[in-house]
């Protein structure tokens, strides 16, 4: 590199130079706007000066008690004011916050513990049976905070030797943030059961938080003040960075425990919500809700969904009930949503099959992210844009993780060749927008939430009379796809499809279990491998 | 630093890293929005398909030129569609933008060439005369490019060896960026007449454009497809960032060569703009039009205005005309606006008087500044956040320039301490928002020009009658603030008013002469120094 008059005395320092970190944002909406309504939660309500100091109070505790830079403090939350405040306390201290599936069974979470190694885990007495098993499973010994919600109480027993709020109220308001030191830092640890039924850690920074953080203000178009419901659980990609979104325009989270219809209407009446995201799953349940649970919407709200593409039916619904739906696509590795379905007007007038086309599409990149394209895996080569050659789906760009935790291999496999490599098999159309069309690592999407393929398969393996299994999704109305497994029986040995359940429920979350089981031989090539979309196709075909 | 898990096997690589640029907005609305309108100029179309391919022919002619990294482009161009080019297609070869003030002298623009070592000028024809002359001065002899508006012709001398479209057309529109390498790499170079009469020169980084061209979306809530009219000068701080910032929502740019009101209002009729920026007198002119020359206005027009607090009169018409006005604040060294009056629904209801006085406010600090605040020069220590004590406004972050360049000295003192220091001298109110009560630096704002008192200064000191000289700043309703000259005469020594005036023209821009002079015996403390605080009171006290 050539130098130039620009390279001498020109460097950085403290007064032009700042690690990017979403944590700013919250610290700019408690300073601009103290007074302002951050959060609510049933008759809770915090203000941003509250919120900034309840942060800066949890940042404080977890310093008194040894936690800092690089340690890892799990979570077991629902979408509640103290999940917010982990989304800034944690990080505030220099911590990493893993915001774990409140759907995981024990062991999946005994594995998260122990190898995230949590220093401190804070959990919700709803979630208190897993969570009890779990400890018992790890090795990991973290320091338990239970979480006691006095707006909404639990039963579920005490676990830790302390009470959040006692917790909170022995830090001090007056806490200093420094961190991060360097805006690559890591911020957050989210686990993905994405290929394989073993979790990996994927890590993000605080400067790709930061980012993605503003894309959606500029993807979704937010206004100032914009009022926000929690129907995304916040431990999926963290809330697609939708903690720190919030902050950015000083708008009003609306807290939610669990999506019910009727409390959605509730809530989007009296505080004017103008902003929701979830799954087709929610969006459905929303739109189809028996009248009796509606009312009226007197503005427009936006939803954004991703997981897999809305239904033509149910975008129907949407735009009739007053939604303004935006599909969005990403995966964790990418900090959640990184792809949108960015919507052109004049589409608006299109024959109703080439509109719910268009809007099945995935689409093109979020601002922050650098590039999309559809590559053959084989050669890195870009397939050509006829919206027919198939492809991989791979990114690059500030909003790709840093990498898996303590996985060089998988880190090296997922990110080689400059790319981030999705794992999900896609065509790319001539006028640039990505459009999936398999998913190459076996994942089935139920209602929002990923399940794989191969873990199912391998609770089923353990009965004793499987001889084979393979498990793939059928497409469902309600829940997009349920994980549908055929099976091989071992010759002489009996079973019903509702043994196979049972038996697979001692190893699997609930949402996890196959929904139906198809007892048959099943299709294999020529090297034994067995034929998947043989299976798709068949399980198409089965009756609901 | 103690090493963590994320410390390990964590590292950048091309996948999840890229340097934050500007460019990369172009580059995505060209590939997303290709067939979407990105400049309208007279009747001149160009699509973000064609402008994003003319600026990679522009950036590959000058690479042909052998124009790279850290080599300095100056422009000398009215708000025509070659400046936005300039905005993308010079940073792209890894050179760096210095756009001039098409008001400066031939010496001037003298000195600014040699000091930024320009190596290509690119110059439209209507600044000619200055440009001739500029070269005839300068020791530094860069290749010249004439610019020949076909729009709007103009008839100045063709001063160069090229023209402007042809030279484009000999670049490659399939011209591959390889820049910047780094972040930190400069893209522009802006000349401030800020505290002396000598300009220095402010460099920007890839990464505090990139940052503040977005946070003008978030503070301006841009939607996507907004229509920007270029009222405000694109060599002022590069358009405040606005050339970078309009393409971040693929909007379109409205170009005008000048501020003329019955233009601007076909124009917004026209083209339906949503977004103008300028200095109040901008949006005086504008509200002030005469009825013959007004449309009415269709939409609601967001006009960001700055460089000195809008009048209680010009804010009443803007609201009467239809234009929702947000107050920003900012100086070449922090990208333009860096802080915002950001406003609160609940002050609308106020009486006119507490109304206009907080309008007049500074406010707080854009979401990409760290942080803004008031302090004492002397021990750096924040002052109390009374609306009453005095300080120096201080600003620290990203969106701070890399330094002034060739100006060690210069940059050390700007920033020590951790924060660039403002020169403006000002006090902070309870809730945080700050407001300018005077200008250590004694700049004299008109018409949103900066003129430096010292430089006018110096040139009347050059007359042989005159024994001493202040220049101060007097309030004008039309321009904001003219110079106002006090002079001492030599004793026996005869010189009228109009006499110092037309002698200072020989070394001054015609907008920086003064307005008003009178001879006084000036006003001196104990060591002599002229106290300009009473002058400032005469100064407001003179007949217009």
């Amino acid at each position: 590199m050539n130098t130039s008059i620009y390279d001498q005395d020109l460097g950085k320092n403290s007064a032009n130079f700042q690690p990017l970190t979403p944590l700013s944002f919250l610290e700019r909406a408690g300073q601009v706007y103290p007074e302002r309504l951050a959060v609510v939660h049933g008759r809770l309500r915090l203000t941003y000066e509250q919120l900034w100091s309840r942060c800066r109070r949890l940042a404080s505790a977890l310093e008194e008690q040894g936690v800092g830079r690089g340690d890892t403090v799990s979570v077991m939350l629902a979408n509640t004011p103290t999940m917010i405040e982990c989304h800034y306390g944690v990080p505030m201290c220099g911590a990493v916050l893993n915001a774990m599936n409140t759907r995981l069974d024990a062991a999946t979470i005994a594995y998260v513990l122990d190898h995230g190694e949590a220093k401190v885990l804070i959990t919700d007495r709803e979630f208190a049976p897993a969570i009890k098993e779990a400890l018992a499973l790890a090795s990991t010994k973290p320091l338990v905070i239970d979480y006691d919600d006095l707006e909404f109480p639990q039963t579920g027993e005490k676990l830790g030797s302390l009470d959040y709020e006692a917790f909170l109220s022995g830090g001090s308001a007056e806490y200093q943030r420094g961190f991060p030191l360097d805006e690559w830092d890591a911020i957050a640890l989210n686990y993905t059961s994405g290929t394989t039924a073993r979790p990996k850690g994927v890590v993000y920074h605080h400067r790709g938080a930061h980012l993605l953080a503003v894309d959606n203000v500029l993807t979704c178009n937010m206004p100032s003040g914009a009022v926000y419901l929690w129907t995304l659980p916040m431990f999926h990609c963290n809330g697609w960075c939708f903690p720190w979104t919030v902050s950015v325009v000083a708008g009003t989270h609306v807290c939610l425990r669990a999506v019910r219809a009727a409390t959605i209407y509730d809530l989007i009446a009296e505080h004017g919500v103008t902003h929701m995201c979830g799954a087709p799953i929610v969006l459905s349940t929303v739109c189809n809700a028996p009248d009796a649970d509606k009312k009226p919407l007197e503005q427009t709200i936006h939803f954004m969904t991703a997981g897999a593409p809305p239904p033509e039916t149910v975008l129907a619904a949407a735009k009739e009930a007053g939604f303004d739906v935006t599909h969005l696509y990403g995966l964790t590795e990418v900090y959640g949503p990184a792809v949108v379905n960015a919507w052109k007007d004049e589409w608006d007038t299109l024959p109703a099959s080439e509109w719910a086309a268009l809007k099945a599409r995935q689409g093109v990149r979020y601002t922050m992210l650098e590039a999309l394209d559809v590559l053959d895996p084989e050669t890195m080569r870009p397939v050509p844009r006829d919206g027919k050659t198939m492809g991989e789906v791979m990114f690059r760009g500030n909003v790709v993780m840093k990498g898996y935790l303590k996985n060089r291999q998988a880190t090296e496999e997922a990110l080689a060749g400059g790319w981030f490599h999705s794992g999900d098999l896609g065509v790319i159309h001539p006028d640039g927008y990505v459009q999936l069309k398999d998913r190459s690592k076996d994942i089935i999407i139920s209602g929002g939430e990923n399940i794989s393929s191969i873990e199912v398969e391998d609770a089923l393996y353990k009965h004793p009379a499987v001889a084979g299994v393979a498990v793939v999704a059928k497409p469902d109305p309600k829940w997009g796809e349920t994980p549908c497994a055929f099976v091989e029986l071992k010759p002489g040995s009996i079973a019903t499809a509702q043994d196979l359940i049972d038996f697979s429920g001692k190893y699997l979350a609930r949402f996890k279990l196959p929904k139906h089981v198809v007892f048959t031989d099943l299709p294999r090539t020529s090297t034994g491998k067995i034929q998947k979309f043989v299976l798709r196709d068949k399980a198409k075909q089965e009756a609901d």
